[in-house]
């Protein structure tokens, strides 16, 4: 008889699997709501042997939020080709899957909150808002951004969590508007920026100058434009 | 004799002068590095008799966010007169002063950790962010909003904040430029919305129909149109 019996795994497999179980869970519902029994009876062990491999609830959460933030940075790799538009929307296809994928869990997490807020917990929410500033400056082909360009890429970065928090809530506006929009919000931060300085003016025809005529920003210029007159 | 003998406080007095000082410790450096006797030695009295009025550190912490919050809160209020863009320039100057006389509580504050991340201090920030959300919709003459101008407003909300908490990271760029900045980013996410959206378009005439040629919203499309050519 070997039906029905469960292959004993080793230590780092059983982790992983627990963390997999953990994160399925977090993402679910509010972190707040999920036990430790509740995660032992949907891995199929015992809770004395969850605690086996992980102190605790915190140090179980803080692991699943870990793989959740690899993957989400990992989301945000595109490779260095097409207009920038392009690329920039793609990024935020891969983005709203991921929120949508992990809802609750994500609200919970970026509301704050007890259970969320170890300094563990906010060092792992700052290396995915790293990773995407570091990306986008690798696509914007700088590599030691004016201050000017710097606010613009890490405030919009914030400016994408929000409206990504505010999509869950309710989802009254299709992800699919949202996505071009949050391109074309980048590129409308950057326009007000550069109507001031001459520098992120620069930047910004040299962004723009490859962006084709039938890309979103090309469209938004001339919406912009209809909506003007 | 009556010079140096210090004259008993009421309860409530007490109380308040306790959040004053706590306030201002609170607000001059990280709240994790404040500690109750430093408190207790900036007010003039002993550390059992702060444990008399308040029973922790994190309860005289929430009576000194409640103080700042209603503060900040106040500093949003802007009497409906005049162009739209000059009262959000004001607001922003208030807003700045506010950011600027809180600097390093404000960022510990957002940037969220344990001593932070009660379910108290969240409610308190959220509730200045709706109260910021309540004022600029009754400057539209809004009351019931569409979920895109719900989206635009709360998202810049979370603009101006992370906007504030650059600035505050090394003040690379003069609050003077930021303020203005502001209100431009304002105009240009709604006009991002307003391109692909009937109703925002509407909103946004009706918005920028009584805006001054010499106000920023003029401004900024002169900039622009500029810019493009």
């Amino acid at each position: 008889m070997t039906i029905g019996v469960r292959r004993r795994m080793g230590v780092e497999e059983r982790r992983q699997q627990l963390i997999g179980v953990a994160l399925e869970l977090f993402s679910r519902r509010s972190p707040d709501e999920v036990s430790i029994d509740e995660i032992a009876s949907a891995a199929g062990i015992s809770r004395p042997l969850v605690y086996h491999y992980f102190p605790g609830k915190l140090s179980l959460y803080e692991a699943a939020l870990q793989r959740a933030s690899d993957d989400l940075a990992a989301r945000f790799v595109e490779p260095h080709e097409g207009p920038l538009g392009a690329r920039l929307l793609r990024v935020m296809h891969r983005y709203f899957d991921f929120v949508d994928e992990h809802g609750p869990g994500f609200s919970a997490l970026m509301r704050g909150g007890p259970a969320v807020g170890s300094s563990t917990t906010n060092a792992l929410v700052d290396s995915v808002r790293q990773a995407a500033y570091v990306q986008i400056l690798s696509h914007l082909g700088v590599s030691d951004p004016p201050a000017r360009l710097e606010l613009v890429v890490r405030s919009w970065i914030s400016l994408a969590e929000s409206t990504a928090l505010i999509w869950l809530d309710g989802r009254r506006i299709p992800r699919e508007e949202l996505e071009p929009q949050l391109v074309n919000d980048f590129a409308a931060l950057a326009a007000v920026s550069a109507a001031y300085d001459e520098e992120m003016a620069a930047l910004l025809r040299e962004i723009v100058k490859d962006e084709p005529a039938d890309g979103p920003f090309a469209h938004l210029a001339g919406r912009l434009i209809a909506l003007a007159s």
